[in-house]
């Protein structure tokens, strides 16, 4: 996308949830957070508050470690879960695969065995596909099963689905780490708990940036066995920080008061408003269900260039004339009601 | 250190720079760029002058490039300068070395070839003892020489020996990599500007976390040649956040009104104080010459056990019962005259 | 493949060019270096004559390296041409892709771009919709295009299909890496010297293991530019030996009196024999030109079973139910002929 | 060492044991094994037949891997022991610290502890001197000893001094990975078996190349349980060749009756000689004790120069005019008497 013409700060980017600011209480959080001394490295008591309560919401036995952001949590997530000599099942939408520029190649030197997934999602079928080799000393060993939930598409795995596929895991000897950097976005749009997602996975990252943080992740290790090296390959992996009250605090104020929640499910209403207004207007075509913050739609050309002078998001396909536009926490109906008149003014 | 029974908040750490709090200006120009959306990954106008305001700073003629911590901007720094075959000479004490777990080595491969170092600072006598093997297959090319400045024991390298590396290493095929954690504290103590120190480097780090920032590094690239291929690996190695306006308004309000060098002439001048009053007690020996903000003094282990009832600090090295006591750019005269008075008190 | 009812040595193997043992003029070449004392790890008379023979023939004016596997040329060749954030682009059926254990991702850390690939080729439409991504900061850099020379599927590029791809290469920043374990058969088949296939390509292997050697393969580097860090590559990634003149005596062999283009010349023509010998037996449907030693055939599974019974060789795709037989530079017309008898008896 | 002036093939060589040709009684067996075809990857009776009799010497419960090179060897063992956040303590003077142009780093990412070790040998304290740091996230966590045996300097370690390391590293949670290039010298100079030796470490090399094969090492993994990954990272780290039935052939020949003893005392006996005869020699002074196959003299620069007109060694430490002298397996008395006539020829 070029940034040459961007509109900002006039009209609402729909470019992608981190195009947002960050959410007031959890800015108040930070600046609430900025008073005396505090041990680093999370001996602090915001992260050991926010820790502990992410712990309880998602019935984790393990630990919770909180990192920078979402590449941070995706790496260090496999490679508590990984062998030098295995490998990771992933849709190759995932975005391990798509968007980390080969950090789990380069950083933990494991190879991503892809599938092309519906809607960007795996199933036991897709992911018994890649398990040929097993055994053999000439493949690396698929041992791990990456799913992500919402998707890079914007759908869902159900808890049906979740469930299917955990126990193939578990019958064929992988591990299930779950890339959650829009974990609340899926629980808002499941209407579950945290729990009911977390137990089909070892290890699982809640996303807070993209959800109104300003930058935290938190990587979420189910079983204490898992957890033993996580210290240790955190800060080598470089996702520790000294002064982690910061952190401690924004996943503080975002656990508090369902503020997680709450922000999920305005930026999924956001997004179905704008998809559910689509429907009428001619050459618009949503191509995924839209069960997150995302649409991607299918329009000409001509009407994505006369659209992107006014607005910013980006083209996801150019081949295939697609675009993705994403709501965020502070989305407000007034932000979709002008897109969409716009859409539908620039239609032809 | 135990953290059982830390004091915090009711007397000031003498623990780390890192457990100070973020400095109020700072926090403010956090707050102020929260509103409205901006675009991510460093196309923010805080992130832009901040950058370019540094790169005058240090007279860079590249780019800069903001991380997360200062192992991520060391980690990044090297890899920029290091081919596969090649190796980095460093002091013992280096913080690449001693607190990085292993990154180095695990995230590029490196083999660093250490020197005891006295006083922290290597000497071109000093790297010319690991330049053995060049030329033979079975060694490790030696290719970058990494400085602290100020080193991990609170010394700084004159400008005039920063100068004889530079020529040496420039003589000998070697590249410069300045770890600058705490490089406001080494201008501050040589009343020089960044770019006096920053012209004997090729890549350089200039630290925000330890002196008063909430958590941002600055990678500074002297040469656009060395760049090519930092956005990329910057990326790869987890240090690129999304919302990094924050990260850019931290640095901007660093960089603003010389509140960098006014942090760092506080802490600085807060351990020469503390080094001054130490003078007069018997027992307690500073073993490195006071230049940045830490004092590194031997003492009874009968008097460090004492002390720390009441006051946090770290024990830096138990067999010579020597401690770290650091001053942060929040430490005021009359917290390091209340410790004094608490030195003495305990002193036998 | 089972290797429980293995009927060697009764029958001649069909089951790959490495069952074959060594060809005579090589095992003498190698007994007869045997005589006392040699400098290790390459300088040795037998390693410089083989070596300066295969510049000659390949036209480089780089460097030769002898190695010890296919794998170990493979990822040495990558590495020299590779930065870290750099990508490969490879067809799906590549060596490196499905048959080293992962040791690119794992030794190299590179992600591989793959791309399905009729008859295992790559063409530059199909490099080109690998390109994507260039610029973006979020996905490793295309760098190199990975070519293999005979393919893994027995088929050969044309010089012409050679030729457009270098020339695309050139024209889009990618440098060319062949793959040529079984160069010498693709060289017998085209009717070329090793310098018309060598120019184009930047660094390549010339295999010896699979054409009669005993465990040789040459790194042939064709620009000095290419070769700076070779020498200490070869050694960190294990393969460089120190009794190198056994490793030389080989390939020394190998190269005399074109011994390289016979024992290619023979397996080709066996494997050719066979794909004539199939033509009128029902059932039996070759899958690719054979245009190498490898013959891929679709027959039905209860022929295959009953033809594994007494010969050795692989089923290449279960689900697709085709086998792959090989010949190898000692498989004689009457082992083919013999086979083919079989083959016929067995087809219903 | 300058190969320019090399007197090769006048006079034994005393560089090195690897400067030495096959034993003919190994280049009988692999001559012997080219017959017909073999299965690959270890799959033939040589393979296995050498596989056994070595796990039966050992006394191990687990299994043994053919491998290319002392490195290879090396890396593969450290590879089964070693976590990603985990280190390695050796002697300074290790191969995998001086002579593998840094494998271990680039190839395994671990950092080595490395300590000041007199005659090269670790001891619990040496050892216990590297535990600083455990349980702290800053640094990688100590978790493999490596031992030399014999090593660098041509020392044995007695087996009451491997029991006490072997019980020191049980009782603080290290395991033991010892590199064998030279087993065999240090089994002769002990006049035990290998299983006495073996029992003291976790995963162990025995080396052959060293010792009368023409390039062939067998990694002894003592427990099943540390060789589950063995056979996938062996083939990852381009260890694993396809014709394994020559490597497998020069084992078997060298663990037939008694080879490979014969052949270590043969090379001690012949350093030892040497060093007996250095005793009358004025300004010649052995600086290890002669345990192994090799002899470190200190004498005066011009009588190394003087020497190396005729004589083919290295010299160790140009420093302190150090020397490094070393016997064969096929190391003569009168080579031996040769050259000490020619040391006191030239000895002023």
């Amino acid at each position: 996308m070029s940034t040459a013409a961007i509109p900002f700060p006039d009209r609402k980017s729909f470019g992608s949830d981190n195009h947002a600011r960050v959410h007031p209480s959890i800015m108040s959080a930070v600046t609430e957070a900025n008073s005396g001394d505090a041990l680093p490295y999370g001996a602090d008591r915001w992260t050991t508050a926010a820790s502990s309560e992410l712990k309880r919401l998602s019935g984790a036995q393990g630990e919770v470690y909180l990192v920078l952001n979402g590449t941070g949590a995706n790496v260090l997530g496999l490679s508590l879960l990984l062998g030098r000599h295995e490998a990771v099942i992933c849709a190759e939408s995932a975005h391990i695969n798509t968007d980390e520029c080969g950090a789990p190649e380069q950083i933990l030197g494991s190879k991503l065995l892809t599938v092309p997934a519906p809607d960007g999602k795996l199933t036991p079928a897709l992911i018994a596909s890649r398990l040929g080799g097993r055994g053999d000393e000439h493949f690396p060993q698929p041992a791990v099963v990456c799913l992500t939930q919402a998707t890079e598409f914007g759908t869902c795995y159900s808890l049906d689905e979740l469930a299917a596929i955990h126990e193939f895991c578990a019958d064929n000897g992988l591990r299930v780490y779950l890339d959650g950097a829009r974990l609340a976005n899926a629980a808002a749009y499941l209407g579950c708990d945290l729990a009911a997602i977390a137990r089909h996975a070892d290890v699982l990252s809640f996303g807070g940036t993209k959800n109104g943080a300003m930058g935290v992740e938190a990587l979420v290790v189910m079983s204490p066995s898992d957890a033993v090296s996580a210290a240790y390959l955190r800060k080598q992996q470089m996702q520790l920080v000294s002064k982690m009250r910061y952190l401690g605090a924004q996943l503080d104020a975002l656990l508090r008061d369902d503020l997680w929640l709450r922000n999920a499910r305005n930026s999924n209403a956001m997004a179905a408003r704008l998809a559910a207004g689509l429907a009428p207007i001619p050459g618009v075509e949503v191509v995924y269900p839209v069960q997150a913050d995302a649409v991607f739609a299918r329009l000409s050309p001509e009407h994505i260039a006369a659209l992107q002078k006014e607005w910013t998001f980006h083209v996801w396909d150019e081949d295939a004339s697609v675009v993705r536009w994403m709501a965020a926490f502070d989305t407000q109906e007034s932000d979709v009601d002008e897109f969409l008149t716009s859409i539908a003014a620039t239609a032809s």
